[in-house]
This record gives structure tokens, sequence and C-alpha cells, in this order.
């Protein structure tokens, strides 16, 4: 795992993955799936995510004013399907976490638990915005620090090649998803 | 090209691919790239694009209060970057359109005109939202009218296994695209 400077942290969302996003507050945690996300500006970077008003995740993120994005990969499908079609909040005793046996590890500045297997993590700090949460779902946050999985990302670029089960994945509808497939490049680039 | 059911319009987005926004107003069109676009509701849809204040595209937008997504293919890609990295603010007695050669269509509800050779196309009305605009270059609109290129989306899904040239692209940065890629259904989907 590597750190991602924080003005090359868009280009972990720009392609449009499905993330996780994880959540916590007083001593509860939790995770769902989000398919609806989109970096919002490059320095300081900025990122939305629609949440819904009925997911549990939401309830903590309100409460603590922070979330985490964990960008997941191929080899973890049938988990991000599974967590994204379950709620934590009539869990007792226990979170999605343990229900998925997911193993986390501590987030640097925030206290939302980050996943082990993702391939891409973000910190991020909620921008109140009372207006588009209330009406819209919509959730604007600030990121403040980034890492990745250096197997396939670093300086500023993803490269697969190699490793097809750590390519992200985009997900269509009904559990059917897209990986990153292959690299195109512009001829007329700068 | 085939009607799509307003309830499966998210899908057309749903995976995160780069899009053209086109937009007319008085006798002026333009045409910009964007990665950053996400869906926001199901049904009515509703999207959300970011559209920087330089742009002429927004410009002709605020006017009209109208814009089109038209989701571009591989075969597109150089020019993809070509309209994404020129401005059509200065062209006299001309547009990007016909600088770039390329063809359109006329939507049905909108002005705002309609690219050949893309896969996918969404007719959007702007819900005013000044602060999003203002602070976030953030858009919301509402989709109205939505189609694709029946080869590669049908009865709501995605099928691009004989037609590469007509994989949506996903922008990183720089002129680099991943097209998407092979399918994984989750084992556990409903």
């Amino acid at each position: 795992m590597i750190s991602v400077d924080l003005s090359k942290a868009y280009r972990l969302l720009n392609h449009g993955p499905t993330i996780l996003v994880s959540s916590a507050h007083n001593g509860k945690r939790n995770i769902m799936a989000a398919a609806w996300n989109v970096p919002l500006d490059f320095d300081p970077p900025k990122m939305i995510v629609v949440i819904d008003k009925n997911t549990y995740t939401r309830e903590l993120i309100e409460a603590s004013g922070t979330l985490a994005i964990n960008v997941p990969c191929v080899a973890q499908i049938d988990m991000v399907q599974k967590v994204g079609s379950s709620s934590g909040r009539d869990l007792k005793d226990s979170d999605k976490f343990a229900q998925f046996a997911l193993k986390t590890f501590a987030a640097k500045q925030i206290i939302a638990p980050l996943v082990e297997g993702c391939v891409a993590w973000l910190e991020c700090k909620v921008i109140p915005e009372p207006h588009n949460q209330n009406i819209y779902d919509l959730f604007i946050a600030e990121v403040v620090a980034a890492y990745a999985d250096e197997r396939v990302f670093s300086n500023g670029h993803w490269h697969f090649e190699g490793y097809d089960e750590l390519r992200t994945i985009h997900h269509v509808a009904g559990g059917s998803f897209f990986a990153s497939g292959e690299v195109h490049q512009a001829s007329h680039s700068d």
C-alpha cells in the first residue's frame, strides 16, 4: 500500500468504479456498496457519493462527519454484492464486517475502517450540504488521504496488466459488473 | 437506435463511462467531454454532471436549460480527446461539430444535437440548483428521453461481445482510457 498524492486522488475514481463506503461512530461501524460516486474537484480533491436515507451507513456518516471509500476488485465481486444487498442496521452484537468476514485496517485521519483486499482507499470528510443530502441523497466530501495497492496503481496511473483479479469493477445492475478493460491511449493527447 | 425505458436509463451511465455533453441555444451549439458524471436517481431518472465555469458548453446549457449526454465508444477515442481539449468559444462562423467533422442528428425533446457513432444518448433538462452550479460546477438534470445502439444495449443490458470498437470508454487522465472489459456476474445476485 502506498500513499497517493492528494492532487492525483481523483484518478482512483475517475474511470467510474463501484465502491464500498464504510463509516463508524461511537463504537458502531457499517459498510455499503455505491456505484453512484464521482470526483468533484482536483485539489483539494472532493468527491460525490449518493447514499440512500434508509442506510445505516448514512446514519453513521452523518453522526461522524466522515466516510471511507474502498475501491474493490474482481476478486471481491461476490463480497461486494452481498455487502450491497444487506443492511447492517438490525445486526445485534455484530456488524457486516463480522457477518462477511471482512478484514479491516485503521484509517489515519478518520475512524471508519478500511477494507483489506481492496485496491485503493480514500479517507473523506463530509462537507455539510443539508439541501443536497435531504433532497437528493447527495453527499459531497473532501478527500484528506488516499492510498493504493502499488501492484496496480503507482505514479498516478493504474496498471492492471498481469493482475486481472485486481481490476476495478463497474456495476451495471443485478450483480453484473464490468471489469476495467483494455487500455486505449488517444493519439492526440497532451 | 432503440428507445430505452426511462426506468432503465441509469444503466447507460451506472458503470462510469466518460461522456460527451452537447448543448445549443439561439443558433449556437457546442460539445465537451466529461468524465465526471453519475446517475442520481432511478425514476424519474436524474443524473449529475460537473461542468467547469469556463466552458462554452455551460453557457449554452444555462441559457437553454437543457443538455444532451452522448456515450462515446472505443472507435471515437481520438475524437473524444480532441473535443475534450479544445474550446468552441472562439470559433468564428464555425463550431466544434464542423471543426471535428461530427455528424449529428436531432434530439426529440431538446435542441442540443446528438452525435452519430456514439452508443447511447440521454436528453436532459437541468433542475436549477444555483448553489451547486456556482460553488461546485455541479449540474443536476432530469433525463427525459434515452436511446441506445441496440447492437450493444437492449432489454436494459449492455452486451459488447463481438463489438470491441463499440465498448464504452472510461477516462483516467491524459488521454488514457479503459474500455469496459470482461463481464463478471456475482454468484449471490438477486
